[in-house]
């Protein structure tokens, strides 16, 4: 291990993708963690497509960890896993709001266990309130944060969702923030806490900036929906689909030469700034009728030239042959004895003296069972009792699928 | 001053959204951050809704900082940014690849001010490749990070974009992360280091786990497009938009007794939950109708009784009346001797020991200028010089607007 969070430890009881994507991205970075499951594993083994037993999505979600795999109901299992507690710098949860305690590993009984941890809980909506003890999915906190808001359809009136988990996503990027500040917290005062973190809450938090911000002024708000990215910016051509903005006067003019529209440098609705602004949607049927006419290539190269910002939307297939992401190294391509070649999204931050890296790929469920348990002064001859006895659990590679 | 980060000084030269965004999640929890403007300011103190000259998008991405506001091109006020480099912990910015070493602030300069600095750089595409050079706008990154291939339109196959600003935001949040992770690895080892994040990489990474996860297995992909969130979860009522899933077994049962379907219990394109995804088109076609004959709040009530997992569509107008959104003080009212009641969200994670807070609200430009100049043992006269000279700017509250 290496990386700015080495010598971490983790213990993660999360599943689905808020807490895991919030873990992984410090696995990545170098913390120890070890994802504690149920017999049955994380919902997430189960869906997606599958190689070898192996699921894309919970690999995707689970990178850089150790698995360890028991019935927490059992009294030995609950032991191994307050045992190990005492040895971790971090216990996350996203179980529903009251569910951690029941199980016998609610803050109070860990903090005894090791004083200056720091405990994450991870909830949809909160620990109180109306919708707290809703299970939480993530279009229900894209319904409640403004999100569908945001996105209605200026024709129909409707709301609608984004088509992807951002409120998930979102949680996972902020929790890992948090969990981080707490650990550097500790490192100055030697005291562990407690971090609560919602998704709703971090989801108007996330969104306020731009999408929330003119309701900042207490008497004098005004509509969010007016003033945001309205019309759309894409544009179809004669063979796909580009954008292109021209904002500032410089750019504008770009655009007009580089679709041969200098006559347009002269037209009055779109001489200044204000005045493209007001008629923007006339500016994009001009616009979006030359773009029709060439191929994406031409227009691409051409709005290059003119310094007009441009690019070409690719699809998620494209992502894999593109030249700035292969410049980047954004994707890679790890070689793994069993999975073969898996490929994986590198960490996005770059740090220069500690990298972070995939460090591993995911575990099949139980995958480090023994080795946990051993370093925790367990004998083989016990860890046996336990498999025996049903108390721990595992698989492995699937050869169907 | 308190939170996670109390003691920390970060040297804020980024501008926009997604550097200062970071910076003020850091600043929240606790950090000293220092806004370094030009005398012209952040370009987001011009835009949007305005009270006393202060905008709203700006304040909401800038609070909880300091400002200073200096002619960085003249030897003093370079002299004066190097000064304060020194006393700093990190140093972020966001200019363009080759920018920040022009202006005599590149990492070998500053580290020999600052030895174990943590220097950061936001780009938006990443140092080589491309694109590196290109000003970056949000919608430029969403076309090529697969956001917009995520969004595209069944009906017509046209590719869309998320009305607000998904990859400056989620960048903003990876920031923060990265710069506490790498403040956690200097508090163990002593040394500083070079963050480099690309909001290009950060997006791949942030939509990977579930929108590009089938691009997973080399040789046997799946297409991204299939198996996502396909049909919007919307539905329109009698007097609004809800959202409802019922995914499991338990919540369609629990579903269909709730719009007085009973009947559909027995219906076997529904009767599992593979044939229930199968069948999604039809089921939505009589979900949706029954939904459109109820008022919200009936229907909301009787989904919540049955225990399928629901929510009333927000506007964001109506996010500030919210019941779940009360109960979390997930939006704070800010009383200001100038700008009076001032709304902003407070920080997402509450850590119960440490706890973050909206410090203050955004300075004007320049708003600290003496009080920084003086800790860094500038004399009043010498202040008074470097403003008359020109060097030294700033504005206050506006009368106007």
């Amino acid at each position: 291990m290496n990386g700015p969070l080495n010598g971490v430890r983790i213990l993660d009881l999360t599943t689905m993708v808020s807490g895991p994507m919030a873990t992984m991205m410090l696995a990545d970075q170098g913390a120890d963690v070890i994802k504690i499951e149920s017999p049955r594993g994380d919902h997430m083994r189960h869906v997606g497509s599958m190689r070898k037993g192996m699921s894309a999505s919970f690999l995707s979600c689970n990178r850089s960890k150790r698995s360890l795999a028991l019935d927490i109901k059992r009294p030995e299992g609950l032991a191994a896993v307050r045992k190990l507690a005492a040895t971790a710098d971090v216990l996350v949860q996203n179980f529903r709001p009251g569910a951690i305690e029941r199980m016998g590993l609610g803050e109070d009984v860990v903090r005894e266990l090791r004083p200056d941890i720091v405990f994450v809980s991870i909830s949809g909506f909160g620990e109180t309130g109306p919708y707290s003890g809703q299970r939480v999915y993530d279009p229900v906190i894209q319904a409640l944060c403004g999100l569908a808001d945001v996105q209605t359809d200026h024709a129909t009136g409707q709301p609608r969702m984004v088509r992807t988990i951002i409120p998930d996503k979102t949680t996972a990027v902020a929790a890992a923030q948090a969990i981080t500040a707490a650990l550097y917290a500790r490192a100055q005062t030697g005291e562990g806490q407690h971090i609560r973190l919602a998704m709703l809450d971090t989801m108007v938090a996330y969104l306020w900036p731009e999408a929330i911000s003119s309701l900042t002024w207490v008497g004098s708000e005004s509509d969010p929906a007016e003033g945001q990215m309205g019309l759309d910016l894409v544009y179809r051509t004669a063979d796909g689909y580009i954008t292109a903005g021209a904002v500032s006067d410089s750019e504008w003019q770009g655009m007009c030469r580089a679709l041969d529209r200098e006559d347009l440098l002269e037209d009055e609705r779109f001489a200044t700034a204000g005045a493209r602004a007001k008629n923007r949607p006339a500016r994009r049927d001009i616009v979006g009728e030359e773009m029709e006419r060439r191929p994406s290539g031409e227009i691409l190269a051409r709005l290059d030239r003119e310094d007009v910002p441009c690019a070409p939307v690719l699809t998620r297939w494209q992502l894999l042959d593109d030249a700035q992401i292969a410049a980047n190294g954004t994707i890679e391509i790890h070689e793994d004895d069993l999975l073969g070649k898996v490929r994986q999204p590198r960490p996005a931050a770059r740090f220069d003296r500690t990298p972070a890296s995939v460090q591993a790929l995911a575990p099949y469920l139980g995958a480090d069972n023994a080795a946990i348990l051993a370093e925790l002064g367990y004998s083989e001859a016990e860890i046996g009792r336990l498999s025996e006895d049903g108390v721990l659990a595992g698989d492995g590679p699937a050869t169907d699928c």
